[in-house]
């Protein structure tokens, strides 16, 4: 049987966010969110770090053309994302919260349409260098 | 003559902001700050890094005990600007843009008060981890 | 049913130790463990990855508040450990040698019992850049 | 049961390769390889981290010497691959594209002869510093 | 008199090389430039550092617009020598050995004159993470 | 005239130390130096970056071979600090303190004497990825 290899790709981008509750009150925000609840924004540097396994095409050797990754985060997520505020220029974040494990399970389903249903995907997201997640646990 | 040792510390703070002229059209923004000039604003993970010059107290070793460099940053910088919108929350970026090069240049400012004048100083900022800049030029 | 997601928290702390066995001399410590034998201690900057496993409250968008996650490795292990001398200063070493593997199961132990027991937790501690241990394998 | 730790050593190599089909023409292998199949080699620093997985000596607290593991990367892999071109250089390119994927099967079938079978080992292998590769999946 | 702001655009390309002299033969050649002389080449992920200097626009904010460097220096260096043999595929290292001293002078060779003569340029190529020079020497 | 560049080359070693003044009580010592002035020292992953600046050789295109100097940093500064206690191990800092101040100016010396007086030396040292000194100020 042959062997699954991972191959992972790593993109970037920079976005304004707040968390917070349209249903709870500035106070309540600032207790459980903290500076995060700022009203008017603070933002990150998103890295990201699209998994791909499977097994290798025995024609060219790869699990997944690197470049064509590139191309789906590019398209899926990137230009979605990049130089946004992700509360307000995008429609994934109106009931749940900017957290980064919510940004992290709609990057995954942005992306996991896209690629082969044999190669098992997992998206691991870094809000700062010391504060990252990653969906699914695999 | 003792000899002149430079000490470096470096911090974080992670901000919102826009690049933009009020005197200009949508489309002039556009055309010039292309996708930072967003309305809605984007963000950073901004990197500081704050050089003081000057000869080590030959009781203590130290040019300046980093400690208390770090805690004036953290006073006059990351209390200020740490999850705060720089256009908004802040009074530096009121007649001019919040570039990197003008953010640097309002920090140096913040600190040059509170750090010995017959220490130099330098402060350099990583708006992301391939675009930076440094002030002043020594 | 719900999803699970990790979220990761990465602490430092510097640290002086020394690898041997009193029941063992000079010349036996030194071949087995070389120059980390030194009778008068190295030291390393140790960095730490604390992983959480769990599925995010739907209130908040969490698994856990990585500002709580934070403050629980600071009081549990960074004011145990840093600047300390992992031999002398810390109870834990006495019998076993503070190797990076019983270091990261020390941690592991003092983390566990602060954190949801409805919540898995992996430890990751790099001794340096090129010298890193996981426990426990998930 | 004694618990399982996992250890890691990061090395690194620079080398040259082209990824091509031999019996492919030159707008075959430019069409599926990009620029990767410059005729003349192109070249990365390579850095490859080893996974070990097993259970802590209870005489050392060492699941593996981490020097004799880097000794063992440094004979297996780093003289074999370090300043090396891998399509020309080395047996292991001639019937299979020097992938990043490959690469890290070869460097697996290298190590694990050479390491306890009690141990797992994993190989991770970094062409750049956004494009990697693991081998096996665990 | 207004100030001036040091702007810096990191960029990177992965190429192959080998240093030798033709008129030496493969003793000499391996006596000096060691395993950097292998006739097969080898290769580096080269990380490129351009610092340009000057006074900031009054009305942008701006040193140099860093997506304009960033083109100029994708058009002059990454377009010539990514993916390529940097002795065989570019005309420059003909006569001179393709070590980092030489390839930063020919970079700065092909910026200077795409950038106002008001500016400085200086440019920093790392060879690897452990081994980088700079030139100009400002 | 030929034009000057800039080599870097960066080493790293491990090592314990202490703050303190022999002439100053553990009160005088701790309210100064905090808790680096613990009795039992602490540690740090030392990175040690060495700048040589001068003109290339016309036949090698080296401004020095990073290999020698590689090696002169081996004798010089990794073999007497690596893996040792700066305060017991060696003599450097029986009248000093070993302040990453202090430290730099004695690497410096150390090195000074070995590399050609027509080159000339900077030494730049991290204590951890957030504190660092450099010596000397050029």
């Amino acid at each position: 049987m042959p062997n699954k290899v991972a191959v992972y790709r790593r993109e970037h981008f920079n976005a304004a966010h707040r968390l917070f509750r349209a249903d709870w009150n500035d106070e309540q925000n600032f207790s459980v969110f903290g500076k995060c609840a700022n009203p008017s924004f603070h933002g990150h540097n998103y890295e990201l770090e699209v998994k791909v396994v499977g097994v290798p095409d025995s024609t060219t050797g790869f699990v997944i053309d690197l470049k064509v990754l590139s191309d789906i985060i590019q398209e899926e997520v990137i230009e979605r994302f990049d130089h946004r505020n992700l509360n307000l220029d995008t429609p994934y974040f109106k009931e749940v919260n900017p957290t980064a494990e919510n940004i992290c399970i709609v990057i995954y389903e942005l992306l996991r349409g896209r690629i082969d249903a044999d190669l098992d995907i997992q998206v691991r997201l870094y809000e700062t260098p010391r504060n990252f997640v990653e969906y699914p646990v695999l």
